[in-house]
């Protein structure tokens, strides 16, 4: 099995064991993450970090994983990531990627433009994100994190809470849960809640799923309980945003029947979907899952460029 | 010969053994641009890569020529140059980046920018296009792209279309072709031909040259079809603009009578002037020609960082 | 006494003994800011250069610094900057730098940004400016120059001119120069005087001063004239600016009387408050003062990473 050369688009190419090869190798980069030990893997190579859109967590992560690994970068953002979309095709604006570079993060406005780049690059495509659609590194770092702090993922009930109509990242992580066994809750009112493809295709696999509005009747229960923001663009009135907004929000009193080792993950950036009082918590896990954005990403830099 | 410590601002600046002398580094730097072998020469060398206009290609072509050497970059792009020349005077501004560097690539959108910030830089500064002026490593690359593909320079029949008037890239490259004693094709509508005055410097080398309207009669004897731009800016009418540029755009169905060894060239950007169906014939030569960038730009920052 | 994993938020932070000892390793550092010697010891160190606001100098000297010493930077600037000044709280931005690098330079319009986002990072954060506040580095970097052109600091007569009511910057460097002895002359007009609370906390410390508006009469006896620019917008009348302004740019013949080893500083970038002719006077050391901001950067990121 190897990952050398290959594309990562979509969380649902990746097989089981490929997925815990990535996790295992995560895990050894831990201490180069860190900056405790040195390495030079990549030394020479180059990252083209191309962020048509921003997302500062995602970008400063790839980028810290190549220099982690003694690798170069080469950064587009911004203005000048707009104009580029503007002006030519993003066919063109890849090759010239591909030629500068050994390997492209991309991350995209359009869904399937990172589908789409692979196959104009012959330099390995990682998918950083593309509109609504997949963002698979996203999903391998939140795997990591369930696994580093509490083992075996198919052992867990994870309860998943906010935007899980829209949030396309959010099925891609429901999916993966589903595949390595895990149980899950979705919470969510019912007009943005989990469609029932989404559940369908869980069901399929064997997986435990429900579907509730009740957030605080599930906190007892949960081992994992990952939060995303709702958005306020997916409401006709203001008013009733706020009020289903209001209802999923996790504060410091509702933890109390919580299991001691409970973590509470959030993708960041948060706006006010978990109180500040609750960081200091030992539930609060979704600073450290911003972290393992790095060692996953250096797993994924070494394994797609070296092999194993 | 060395060009060590020398600004590069124009290709006319440049003898014709020094030219030779970059193409030869350029193709002995090929592994190292590839990233299939690893070269550590500028380490610790800082490239200020002072971008006060965007041209994505050409900046990161630069830094990718740095990182691959073992080097680094410090950058400046978008609104912060924009703001640097409403703020202060480009001497000034140019001072800081010679303190903070070893070697600038500027891009500035004012002709005469780079032979005026060469004067206040003690470091070496290559010109990256200033304006409507220079743009000698472009003028490299094409040089270095015509010799990859097809040998001596000064055998080639060289067409070159579009907007001839205004683009003084085009005038760099002809005058560049004529001292290496190519033939030269002028194909473009009348208001944006070729200038006399460059047609007279190019006679007065012994280079033999004409100007034409009709693109297609020219192609099967071409050796190489030099693509540029037509811009609309330049047309008083938008229908008198779509009539020209529609006949300056190369298609599959044109390319019936081309010599087999016949290659394609464009500096890219490109809107429609080479229809993406040409992209995988063989005569498509624009993406190793940009990919090309890199190899160049790292034999002038060898040469000029540290002499041969 | 060490520096390790401080913070460098404010120069009074700092005790004269640590000051002197950033000023020495500064004096070491002055071969590799150059470029004429290499090093490494920074080797696999990443650092986060958070630029909410532009300060190019500022930026580019942070990031020269870390790579002269053979560290990476991951940078935050312009647009994206912004977009997370309002899209989240500063205290998850600082926590997802602390997590992705090893050491972060904050520049944030917000007064006391610097201190607050320290207490969020367990990597140790450099000021690099938060809006009319501190910015010990150029402190830092303003003190070096002074004793590398002309020795033992509390010798030296030195005179400050501008804006000295507003400019905290001004305020940090006197209490500074104060505690090192110097004697000091504040030249401005009435209503942007030194304020009488720096005053009397000067005279406290025994520090020789006095307060003028005549720049003129003050040269002669003055070892080092600092300038700072007086800003527009502090005065309610174009008119009364444009009087006061005038009065405080430094002109050559104006320096017929200085001492021969009268030095000019100047923070940069300067409008119009010194004149061109003088860059080319011995008394100008404004661009070795601003190149000055690699090796005293290059010291305290040494200091702070790796300790003596």
């Amino acid at each position: 099995m190897t990952l050398k050369g290959r594309d990562i688009i979509n969380i649902g190419d990746l097989e089981l064991d490929e997925i815990e090869l990535i996790l295992d190798i995560s895990k050894e980069m831990l201490p180069v993450a860190r900056g405790e030990k040195r390495s030079r893997t990549l030394d020479g190579k180059v990252l083209a970090s191309l962020f048509f859109e921003a997302s500062t967590r995602t970008r400063l992560s790839f980028e810290t994983a190549m220099h982690r690994l003694g690798g170069n970068v080469i950064t587009i953002t911004g203005q000048e990531g707009s104009s580029l979309i503007k002006g030519e095709t993003l066919a063109d604006t890849i090759r010239m990627a591909d030629a500068y570079s050994d390997i492209i993060a991309l991350r995209h406005p359009r869904e399937g433009a990172a589908r789409m780049s692979a196959t104009f690059s012959s330099a390995p495509v990682i998918n950083g994100g593309d509109g609504a659609g997949q963002h698979p590194t996203q999903t391998l770092l939140d795997l990591f994190t369930i696994r580093e702090e509490l083992g075996d993922i198919g052992k867990q009930n994870v309860t998943i809470v906010g935007d899980l109509r829209y949030g396309r990242t959010v099925h891609s992580l429901s999916l993966a849960l589903g595949r390595m066994g895990a149980t899950m809750t979705f919470v969510a009112p019912d007009m943005i809640q989990m469609p029932d493809h989404i559940i369908s295709d869980l069901k399929g696999m064997g997986a435990k799923v429900k579907r509730t509005t009740d957030l605080k009747a599930e906190i007892p229960a949960s081992d994992v309980i990952y939060m995303t923001r709702i958005q306020k663009e997916r409401f006709a009135e203001e008013e009733e945003y706020r009020k289903v907004a209001g209802a999923y929000k996790l504060q410091v009193r509702m933890l109390d029947d919580a299991k001691k080792h409970m973590m509470i993950m959030h993708p960041l950036p948060r706006v006010d979907e978990i109180h500040p009082e609750i960081d200091s918590t030992r539930h609060a896990k979704y600073f450290a899952q911003a972290f393992n954005g790095v060692p996953v990403r250096m797993a994924l830099l070494k394994l797609i460029l070296e092999g194993e």
